[in-house]
């Protein structure tokens, strides 16, 4: 069975339990204590190079960290990832941009701001992730204005990654209210056969068990 | 022909430059200045959602944005992307840690350090650059410990995408010295055949055009 190291409050993690969801794939769910380092190294080690959850582990124990990695292994051969090669790197294409351009400033802000409650230790360094998460949340807007998902008329791994981080926005600080089109993709997202919740630790499925 | 809109100070660019140097491939370059939004936006418009360099365009005009999507579209069927499903995931995963990890922390300090010259503006943003840096090299430096590459025995595009920013990682300010492992792998890069110097604007291939 598919072993996943989790965090719940983490979207990382997040985005492979929604994914799992959408495929009806059964699998074990461990939870790290991302707030203590050495749980988090006594449940990783020897299982990736990066420290980081999520981590997927194998029926054969071969491990696979970065949760955008992980999507795309289990998603192949799926309707979650084209089989088109161009379709398949324009996927890529955003999951890349989701690393870089989204999760480093919707996640951090959710992260100072609700998670660790410093939102006044780094109130320079928030607005610096409010003025870029917005520019990032504005070329997600405009290209969902004419699409129904970011690689047209089906959901796409690209589209399960993208949700993560951006349906809890607002819990960091964004304000979502401009970008009509995102908030109309999200609610399609969870309207979605298989969408479970980000914090529904009872969704059918995992095994749940503690580290 | 391919044609590639680029910026020669841009380490997502030159991995671009340096796959297809040693793939062989020719292709059209268009410098795009990156410190001119108008001028970005002229080079750009209607050819990528995002906004960023590098943008691939092939022969039948169709674009890509990216530079690992772009870096794993044209290596698919070449050395530089491994067949079997699980070892693609893996070059993924270290894809991924790039733009999350690695870029975000080198090429920010490198672009405040040397290109814009505002050391002293971002001093203290530096130091969280050069602490989050550092834990992504020692990860690095740990993986390359007992590998020649990456992957294994031969270079993929993980190595071609690690490589740019973290062999320019100095000018940024930070200091190579402890990562013995990194620079051995940063020196194998360099000797094999078809490697290309980042700022080698007459390096074979390329039909240079100004935009």
């Amino acid at each position: 069975m598919l072993r996943l190291y989790d965090a719940p409050l983490s979207g990382n993690c997040y985005k492979v339990r929604l994914l799992l969801s959408h495929l009806e794939r059964p699998y074990e769910r461990v939870d790290v204590n991302l707030l203590s380092a050495e749980s988090r190294r006594e449940s990783l080690e020897g299982r990736t190079p990066i420290g980081k959850v999520p981590v997927l582990e194998l029926d054969d124990g071969r491990c696979l960290a970065e949760s955008n990695a992980i999507l795309w292994y289990l998603a192949r051969g799926t309707p979650f990832l084209p089989t088109d090669p161009f379709a398949q790197a324009q996927t890529l294409q955003w999951m890349f941009f989701e690393q870089n351009n989204l999760e480093p400033n919707l996640a951090v802000a959710r992260q100072w701001v609700v998670i660790l409650k410093e939102a006044e230790r780094h109130r320079e360094a928030l607005k610096a992730k409010y003025e870029a998460g917005g520019t990032a949340l504005s070329v997600l807007d405009r290209h969902l204005e004419r699409r129904r998902f970011l690689l047209g008329q089906q959901p796409s791994v690209a589209d399960v990654s993208i949700y993560a981080y951006t349906h809890v926005a607002e819990e960091g600080g964004f304000d979502l209210e401009p970008y009509a089109a995102v908030r109309a993709w999200l609610t399609r997202m969870a309207k979605r056969p298989g969408h479970v919740p980000m914090e529904d630790a009872e969704a059918p499925g995992p095994v749940r068990q503690e580290r």
